[in-house]
């Protein structure tokens, strides 16, 4: 089973077919772009997201959206996490997590599915640490300093890993489980 | 005259009816909620406002939307800029700029304006440096950092001196020349 997956990101597309092999499911990037509101929700990203790319092509699809929710920033950088990355990296979380005692973070994932029936959302989470430096060369993103709970390593230094506990992959797991009515 | 302003900032307002007083031009505060696109550019997100609270009441309107462009931090917070006040406030962009020499930056405001005849633009921009330390009670948001070139005060020590130079003055003042017909 095929599934179109609008993104400009190839990463995602990666741990999408990761998490979608046992189902038989198989992600296929497109490339449609599409307006990002400025929710504070991933959820309200992937939905809309789902509901315009879906009305500009008239085929089924997913949108996916993640954001970073560190603690003792108030959420920050949250549903704004690309873009704050584009713009400060995770040198510049660093910086604002620089002295800071409480390290606590998550990241969040949503996937909004829209077909002729309408929409769905589908939703994953994993808690962790914000580490005191970058460690690691995989997966993208914040991946560098973020160590999930239980682990010692940060995403970015083991990607095997992070594809088994994360919020994305719990996600991907959800939407695969529904969509071949597992 | 009276103009429809929807904003949920009162300060917003105030500054407004400082430039409309001499052009005989005053604002009135509407409370709709918009939905705002993450466009980079504040011009983009007062387009959309405008064409939304237009397309929702049906009566000539203006939104604006104000950005601080760092240029050491590749223009963040940019459009972003409440969301980034809301979750990290001054003192976390003074934590991004701790040791960073290059301090230039620039306010940019874009006012929406949609009627029946459609919509239009008006901007205005102020450079500056992000002091090194937060200085001043008076005004909001990134006030208290903002001192503006061939100043030595902060937007929040000297309100009548940002009343005079700001980004949002300009704009207004364009704004206002435009619809008095003056």
């Amino acid at each position: 089973m095929k599934i179109r997956f609008a993104t400009s990101n190839p990463h995602k597309v990666a741990e999408a077919n990761e998490a979608g092999r046992e189902f038989g499911v198989e992600f296929e990037q497109i490339r449609v772009d599409y307006p990002e509101i400025r929710a504070e929700d991933v959820e309200d990203v992937a939905k809309d997201g789902a509901q315009y790319v879906f009305g500009k092509t008239k085929s089924a699809v997913i949108v996916e959206d993640t954001g970073l929710y560190i603690e003792a920033l108030n959420g920050f950088p949250g549903a704004f996490s690309a873009f704050v990355h584009r713009k400060i990296g995770s040198d510049g979380i660093l910086k604002l997590m620089d002295g800071v005692e409480n390290r606590a973070a998550k990241f969040r994932s949503a996937i909004g599915w829209r077909d002729e029936n309408g929409v769905k959302i589908f939703s994953g989470e994993v808690e962790g640490e914000i580490n005191s430096e970058k460690r690691g060369k995989e997966g993208f993103g914040y991946d560098p300093i973020f160590v999930p709970k239980g682990q010692k390593k940060t995403f970015a230094e083991d990607f095997r890993m992070k594809n088994k506990v994360s919020h994305r992959r719990q996600a991907f797991e959800k939407f695969c489980k529904w969509v071949a009515g597992a």
